[in-house]
């Protein structure tokens, strides 16, 4: 196992690595989708939680649907892109504790404590969302993550069968048209949101 | 560019790395402390929001404070890491938008909706801690995140000169001593917890 990674990757996957507004015309396949998930699953969750569910819109119908439910800006990129997540998460994310957690009994630590629940699954499930865009960057691919399109609607059509899950954000997946990002916006240096104690 | 990462790199950011519950005697420099944000701050928030505040515990003295604040299990782990960060965010972070998003007033969008910037804040600053943690994997750095701490207590002290901040979860991080790992615990299959459309 190399001990760090190279600048290369470290490029890739953070440094050169941008957000996109448009695709280019290049089909991303199941296979990948599965691979992404298959790393995003290995990062680590609060007592291995897992309270992430992924709808992952790839046909044409699917993200037609999902775009209905973005803002104005948010639509065209979702219609175009070759694939968009929605990165969900479970309320009762509990129940799966007995068999994802399975040395001890950690499902009651849970147990009506709905508040507490909504927390930990909002928290991890944003981290497996964190893991899935690095991810997706790690195999070669581009990411567009969006919050501006209606939770509550997008829940109710995307997880009309499952009434304790809640639709929480948006990735656009594929390979990235350079033309379409924006200038990179600033970012911190060190002192302005960190202390060193 | 590489188009991909490496399989050796996917072992090492995701595949092979584990919570660590021990370090070995072995210290984190200022400098790979520094490494680590600039490798972060890259990562994608909403509208570059940025909302992650973060409070790198380095010294014997910060630590021990940080400790008195954990639960009876996470204590030693604090205690005895090279470093432990608090993952925070700014109920206010609105307030740096004119300079961190400078070509529109996204300012506004967040001003008189504390609700909303408090799902913003919670959720961008929760992708910040994963691109955090997945950076210093990548630097060659073990991780333990940890979430089993008084958050009210730890945010009076350690962000007690900012009102306006609140203490997320913890990471700590250092060289992890191989025996002091769990067994992994179970990873889904794609099929549970994703739906492909």
């Amino acid at each position: 196992m190399s001990a760090t990674l190279s600048d290369e990757a470290l490029d890739l996957i953070f440094r050169e690595a941008r957000t996109y507004n448009g695709w280019l015309d290049k089909p991303v396949s199941d296979e990948q989708i599965h691979q992404i998930y298959e790393l995003l699953k290995m990062g680590p969750t609060s007592a291995n939680q897992q309270p992430g569910r992924f709808v992952w819109c790839k046909s044409q119908e699917s993200r037609e649907r999902l775009a209905q439910h973005a803002m104005e800006g948010n639509r065209e990129k979702i219609r175009t892109a070759p694939v968009c997540a929605i990165i969900g998460y479970d309320l009762d994310f509990h129940e799966q504790l007995p068999w994802l957690f399975p040395h001890t009994d950690a499902k009651s630590w849970f147990e009506g404590d709905e508040e507490g629940r909504r927390e930990h699954a909002f928290r991890n499930s944003a981290l497996q969302g964190a893991y899935l865009l690095l991810a997706a960057r790690a195999l070669g691919l581009d990411c567009g993550p969006m919050s501006g399109f209606d939770q509550e609607a997008t829940t109710k059509e995307f997880f009309a069968d499952q009434p304790r899950y809640r639709a929480d954000w948006l990735c656009a997946i594929g390979y990235g048209d350079r033309t379409t990002i924006f200038d990179r916006s600033p970012r911190p240096e060190f002192d302005t949101f960190n202390q060193l104690i």
